[in-house]
């Protein structure tokens, strides 16, 4: 199996709802180091998972309407907790997304999964892998 | 599948008895960064697979025994060579312990596995995988 | 010259004012690692600069007010951006009244200065360094 | 499952012939972080995967070849993109070769999968993962 | 003294000329991992030294007629072995350009100081630091 | 000012007296993350401050004696403590005598300071810095 996995970071603030949270459920905010990671069995004719210039576009498309942003104030994220880890799956979601609609340069079928990892500080990281999987705007 | 990963370190003593070790069979030591995963099919109530901060703590109680130690002194260690390799599947015991204790705050069947990786400089690194596994003291 | 070098982090919410900032004028949010370097001529009788434990913990009182929090909301910030640069300056200074306090085991007049580094994401720090100097409350 | 991961790193040019590459097409270079992890059921009778610095030695070996080398130049690379993700499978079958040969210091068949993984830069990395399999030339 | 650092990477070929390079002689390539830290004494009226935005877009356009190349064939380093000691004094001096030519959003005057550190492999790196200067071009 | 930085690491067991140690007074261990930077007013006629590949051996020179090491035996330390602080300016000197025997390639008037800092966990590091000096045995 072959994987190429891709970064990038996004600067928000956001609170979290559960007692669990103690100090994180008060209004604060954090670097999150986005890595994805796409699954291959097989590289393509120009030996490669998928292109790593096309896939930083598209990931940056998907970051940017949360870069520098409140999360708990995008229509897209009410009544979710905004984890790192929901955000993981969140991210994971849009990138298959991108699959389908053939954002990617590669068909769909010839991807076989997707991981998200978010770094949110040197002692705390979060992941969500998963295969390809359209979501229910693609069904 | 989700994962959180918290991390630590421990600053220890040991040597390593084989012909292989060379000149790790003498009294040297080393800093662990112990990396703990924990896996989970679901997100819980909170939307998180376990609270990072509850987890530090576990992880701390963990470590304190051996930090600033001779392994070789230790009596848990009798018998055994304290590779990172080995260390790496102590530490994934001790979590699946906690576990079973109720430490991490999920229930158990909710945790499919844990995953233990100790770098020990920046060119080698230990890990440990396997399913969340009951020691024989919780049998 | 001797340093030695601690590590913590924070993870704040804050907003910007000035047209330069462009999307970070919103509110919104970072992980901010702080390393504070504090130098010496000498090492002392131990053979240290200063205790790293000790230092550790002064960094955790100095942070502590600071992390999960809305830096828009403390009165300690009324008036200023929160820059990094900013927050660079600030910490040097708490720094600096507990060395004046004698909160860092050694007599100031043997801590020559105090750099404050804040990474604030993988391609952006700020950095403070200056003599130690004593803040208006201690003069 | 236990693993053991080394590293170490080579400095090569090379072009990339495909429409995809865009600038990559001309001829430039890299710095290719190399990360290899061995997988083992079990741990061997020093309670290890397999020796760090024998693994160590080996992985030079292999990389000895190519290091300060324009790769479009090398035999063994003709009628190949030498992509970063080619280059893990790659230097995967070289590392199950030298398992087959004896020389990671333990029986093939205890071994269970092999990785490697080329950071390019801080932004892009690769990976290939598969079981121990002969290449060819040991079939 | 206060600074901001910002970072990007370019990724060339290039081979040295002397015996001394031993195998570095040969067309190899590397990761340049380029970190430009800027120094002013005071911050301005914004609390920064300048805006991080600007400078990574005038260091994106230092370094873009350097990436994906072969610096071999490039007219602005005929004559010079593009060692990555030169390269840093070469960034510094285009930083130091495009501050007199008022691209950095502030006053030269009021900027004391340039450190161009490139990082080239893990176990190397090399820095170029001096007073922000005029060269010949604007004097 | 030039400078290179180059890297290397040990694995040392080590015990600390004095009450301020704590635990550390307790035999334990690192992972020092040794580097040496070397600083020169001007390059050489190969636009080099020294050639990276023969430092890396002459600190590998000056680390073998330590590596794999109780520090407490070793009769070079007797009567120090061996913090890391002390280690900075222990390998400085072993570095300046490389120096003024010649083993650097450069004259040592052509050097202008030397810089040793050891990482010796992810939250602390020390550093020693001075103008290049002849030890005793040299003057």
């Amino acid at each position: 199996m072959y994987s190429v996995e891709i970064s990038n970071h996004i600067m928000v603030a956001h609170s979290l709802k559960g007692e669990v949270f103690g100090p994180a459920s008060q209004l604060h905010g954090l670097t999150a180091h986005v890595h994805v990671a796409i699954f291959a069995e097989e590289l393509d004719e120009n030996g490669i998972v998928i292109d790593i210039g096309n896939a930083l576009e598209v990931l940056g498309e998907i970051l940017q309407p949360l870069n520098y942003k409140n999360l708990d104030d995008l229509p897209q994220f009410r009544g979710h907790n905004t984890t790192v880890d929901f955000l993981c799956s969140y991210i994971y979601q849009r990138v298959c997304d991108a699959a389908y609609l053939h954002k990617l340069g590669r068909e769909p079928r010839e991807l076989s999964k997707v991981r998200v990892t978010i770094t949110e500080n040197p002692i705390a990281r979060a992941s969500y892998e998963a295969p390809l999987t359209a979501s229910e705007a693609h069904e």
